[in-house]
């Protein structure tokens, strides 16, 4: 049995897990990032997060073969280059042969969003499918495709942004700069701002009882009976419903996978999604349905995700 | 060298040439479809425009290793079945089965945009790329997806369907029955909905001068000088470089090719399109940019495609 160390850097904490080779997770360990320290020192915490991770697990080092980094922003998997990470402050950090040296072991880096998803679709809700598209509903949507059993990164090696994908042309303003993009609805931040809007136009609904409005608001309520958080609800899915739509008729993964905060209302929010998009289907959506599912693994798909990635990396002969 | 057929059936014509292992075409011939006739009949005539073409290009059938045919509409590849084609009135017709019995080779069946896209991929003008997506501007948006070199067809086999990408929700109504596919607004039939708006606005259009308004018209009146003319088609790249910004922020591939009718306005269309493109990638699109370039092969790419996947299929040990 081969066992490969994931890591995930992230802008609060450092994660490392130890996976053997079938995607089943041994140990785990995680220490503060302590964003805005020197490399240096972050460095050497992730190398003893590493350690830590491969104690729990009653592993050495010279156990494991190679190592994956997944970490936000823009990365270059083939220089191992984190180009630039807004949380972290990053701009241009050789991460991969930085951590090659510090472990000894061969590192392969990815987006974390996108070793996430490898990790969902070889460990999680997609587990056995060949093809899945991973999406978090969560401040924004995050995006990770994988196709015949690997993450597609593209051309230029920053692709799966479909949160990014403009579906009401001229509509809400996104981050990125475009209008109407899928980000702007789907996202727990579309979702209360369109509670926000239902809340101002109906003093009486009962959404005015939360005391914070945050992504629970509408599902809550509308459980609670209220019309008006319904609508809201409504509204939600069908955008989300149109935007995954797009990708089945373009794409046609045998699994789309749901995670991030909002995925956590569960049934009220698949049952009438799958609906909604199974008639936007073209054609009907051919002989095998896309099945779109909650994911399974939270944060340990992108400690999975990141050492399948290096596995995938070693037994291809890419390192 | 290995040689290998490609067909392609048509509403109007069935069409075959034979194709070398490096997708150079060497002969062609070319039959009414004669929609309507029994199948054995057209089958009869798919065999004997393969024997024109081989006799075009002074090979045998025994020279060749195996056979690929396109065909509109729903297709499974998997068995060689033509699930639906409304331009033939097919439902379920086991083309592949069929024709390898009469050619005494194996054949592989697939979409008719698919094998085109991979035509472009191997032999046109996204020869070279890794992947690439070619769209095509006619009656409709037809669209084949090529990933890694090979058409990327989906778990339930009828994927690359994103001309039924919704950009404008609850947009003019798409032949699909959802609203707002860039098919609406992209397609050929698109334009010619924008200029007879335009038209109806401002009599004094010089585009009231074309005798029948088609994909040209504003085109043409636009190189004229004329000012709302000029709006439409500003209008219309507007449109398509939003589905394309769609698809780059997604997929990033390496090449989309533009092939159909529009395409065929050059640089009218291409050079504000790539510019409108640029401004809408996410993060600016990375190192490395996918280039928009028009199609070249023509008629061709079906042809050289179906060969090309016939020769795939049989090096995969897929027959």
């Amino acid at each position: 049995m081969a066992f490969y160390i994931g890591i995930d850097i992230g802008g609060t904490n450092i994660k490392a897990g130890i996976v053997d080779e079938l995607g089943n997770l041994l140990g785990t360990a995680q220490r503060p990032t302590g964003v805005g320290r020197p490399l240096t020192e972050i460095f050497r915490d992730i190398s003893r997060t590493v350690d830590e991770a491969l104690a729990t697990s009653g592993l050495n080092r010279s156990d494991t073969s190679a190592a994956g980094a997944g970490c936000p922003g823009a990365v270059l998997p083939d220089r191992g280059l984190v180009v630039y990470n807004n949380n972290l402050g990053w701009h241009d950090v050789p991460l991969g042969p930085e951590l090659s040296a510090l472990l000894g072991l061969p590192v392969v880096v990815g987006n974390d969003a996108n070793v996430a998803a490898l990790g969902e679709a070889v460990a999680g809700c997609a587990k056995g499918a060949s093809s899945a598209i991973i999406i978090t509903l969560g401040t924004g949507v995050g995006c990770g495709v994988v196709l015949n059993g690997s993450i597609w990164t593209g051309w230029s090696s920053t692709a799966s942004e479909f949160g990014h994908m403009v579906i009401v042309r001229d509509g809400r303003p996104c981050t990125c700069g475009r209008k109407g993009c899928l980000e702007s609805y789907a996202s727990a931040t579309g979702l209360i701002a369109l509670t926000r809007e239902a809340m101002a136009a109906h003093p009486d609904s009962l959404m005015h009882r939360a005391e914070d409005v945050d992504g629970r608001t509408a599902f809550d309520a509308a459980r609670a009976g209220d019309i008006v958080a319904q609508g809201v609800v409504d509204d939600y899915i069908d955008y989300l419903a149109c935007g995954l739509a797009n990708l089945i008729n373009g794409l046609q993964p045998e699994v789309i996978g749901l995670g991030g905060g909002v995925a956590e209302q569960g049934e009220a929010l698949f049952t009438p999604l799958r609906e909604k998009v199974r008639r936007e289907l073209y054609g009907g959506g051919g002989e095998r349905s896309t099945r779109i599912l909650p994911c399974t693994l939270g944060y340990q798909a992108g400690l999975i995700g990141a050492a399948m990635a290096a596995m995938q990396h070693l037994n291809k002969g890419d390192f």
